[in-house]
């Protein structure tokens, strides 16, 4: 039984290079670099030799399990390019942890994180020329693991497949912020205890589009998630979601519901309560993981007390909100700086200055060269 | 925007065809026959031209949507081989039925169902010769749909695949019938309302794996899917759930979860409950769709009013329970027969003689070359 060995990585490198586009044309998730990272797994031999490949179509046998059963993982993080020419990666061990819980959920096998995380900084070193460079560009990375087993029998694949692809991004918001507006879904649940919402399965993914369609016909950007009879908040689209309210007392409370099973552990979520409990005055401030309802929402914006909301994920980092729909009523939530709140705006600035090398913060920032 | 067309059906068939595998090496799911049934959609162009190729891997964009977000969705069924040589399909428009209200639930394209029915008992008819012969031996066959959109975009896919492929099976109880042992599941949920139990897709089975490979290590073929504080029995592995009460009046009950969003709406389910209305003494049996308990069946055990029990699905027709063990104590469930129910014995004899063509009943079972 092999495990992960990041050192005796194979590269063939691709013989027909793709022409880099410019930054004004990179659409999320639609190019992809030169080459693909592979290394399979079966449960009698473990880990073999990891690979990087020129990209190219995968081909699978059509009983293999990821095309009936939903064996399938993935996560998403992003290479950065520093003012100094090196390529960066933001919390990596986080994406590995997160990959690993994700991969117990559903009975693929385990890796080593730090021999994976070495994989995916010699990946992008190969790739450097593809990151684009200037704030709000960087290289989406997305590692993936699938189940390969050529057979219909519902059982714990014996074959597995963890590939690492990579497309160029620009900014979500190519002029800015552009907040959004929300409807928020009581006839779709996202998660549910004894579920799997807090790990990043594909699974969790597809029942939630035709929702999502729904409201953008109602002109609606994204889902507000809610659970249960009572309408607690759960996550936004994709994203995990941020309120800021005006406390009795004249504090102001950023919050965000806690990881009780059905929340996804976003690395963004977990990155802004760290800066939070670090860098806003615990005078001024409650940072709060807990349980908020929809109607506490809408009182508090009928009171003034909604102070501004945010989602958070590593494809916008921020993401403001200006209104949410609930049974039909619009609930308005405050953009005090035009396109967000003064909260959302402070939190995307600090997390981009440690994404691009320009500030120190507790060692989340790594070039690729040093791992 | 063209619809699937079946007349418009294009067969290549291979050159190197396989030898078929003696009756007793039949494994489930295992060994396909010569060829793949393919068609194509685009938003743009609709169903393309329907093809029978030769078996071969499918090659997609590693990107493809179906490998992230779980756009996959499928069917089973069984194509049959009559005593006069006719190759039958049995209640096949249920499937479809069900195949279309699966793709609806995850944005994927809706087809012409009729369209689909006849390709399958043409792709059926060129791959007769699969068809194991014999009670309990078919012809297992495996409508998928899959999303083929080759970006990471989270949105509703553009393109997308109907596959369909078959493998020879055997009896799912090669020695007849062998009675399951079950454990009774509440730390794992397998459905909920507002979620996508009610659709056959993918999301559904891989986050069930762990929880059954887990029972297994404690001696217990199957799950016994549990919903709520009540308790609520809901499904059995991949099976609905079947469970028969003596009454307080001395009468029998057939009973099994009603259709409330969170249960699949199983063909077999379906058979049963139509053939015990059609075919029980209604002096003497109630056929119910109701809400029961855990709590309830351990109570009727205990007073010895469970008669007995039974999983329901295409595999195996129907599957005997001996035994659950809930909260760490056996319930006990009779097995009349001693491998099974009288009920549970009865109804596969009633759905076997459909299937075979040798009982007529309401044109469940239809000759491949009437369609």
């Amino acid at each position: 039984m092999s495990s992960l060995d990041a050192s005796s990585l194979v590269i063939n490198k691709t013989t027909t290079p793709k022409a880099k586009l410019p930054n004004d044309q990179l659409v999320f998730g639609k190019t992809f670099t030169d080459h693909i990272l592979e290394i399979e797994w079966t449960a009698e031999n473990g880990w073999a030799t990891p690979t990087i490949n020129p990209y190219h179509k995968l081909e699978l046998d059509p009983s293999a399990v990821v095309f009936h059963y939903a064996f399938e993982l993935f996560e998403g993080l992003k290479a950065y390019k520093d003012a100094s020419g090196n390529s960066r990666l933001f919390r990596v061990n986080k994406n590995m942890k997160r990959m690993n819980a994700s991969a117990e959920r559903i009975d693929l096998p385990a890796f080593d994180e730090a021999e994976l995380s070495k994989l995916i900084a010699k990946f992008v070193e190969v790739e450097q020329d593809f990151i684009p460079e200037g704030h709000g560009y960087s290289l989406y990375l997305r590692p993936t693991m699938i189940g390969t087993t050529a057979s219909l029998g519902v059982n714990t694949p014996d074959k597995a497949l963890i590939f690492v692809i990579a497309s160029p991004v620009g900014p979500y918001y190519k002029t800015g912020f552009k907040p959004v507006s929300l409807e928020a879904t009581e006839n779709a649940v996202r998660a549910w205890p004894g579920g799997s919402g807090n790990s990043k399965l594909g699974a969790n993914y597809a029942p939630c589009i035709k929702p999502q369609r729904e409201a953008a016909t109602r002109g609606h950007q994204q889902n507000l998630w809610l659970f249960g009879e009572e309408g607690f908040v759960t996550e936004v689209g994709t994203m995990n979601a941020f309120f800021v309210f005006e406390t009795e007392d004249g504090k102001k409370e950023i919050a965000t519901a806690p990881l009780d099973g059905t929340i996804l552990e976003g690395v963004t979520r977990d990155s802004i309560l760290d800066l939070c409990r670090e860098k806003l005055d615990p005078n001024e401030w409650i940072v709060s993981e807990r349980k908020f309802t929809i109607h506490e929402v809408k009182e508090a914006s009928a009171k003034g007390k909604l102070i501004e909301a945010f989602g958070a994920g590593t494809a916008a980092i921020v993401s403001p909100i200006k209104n949410i729909t609930f049974r039909g009523e619009d609930i308005n939530v405050p953009v005090a700086l035009g396109s967000s709140g003064e909260l959302t705006k402070q939190l995307l600035d600090w997390i981009e200055q440690i994404q691009y090398g320009e500030a120190e913060y507790k060692n989340w920032s790594t070039p690729t060269k040093d791992y």
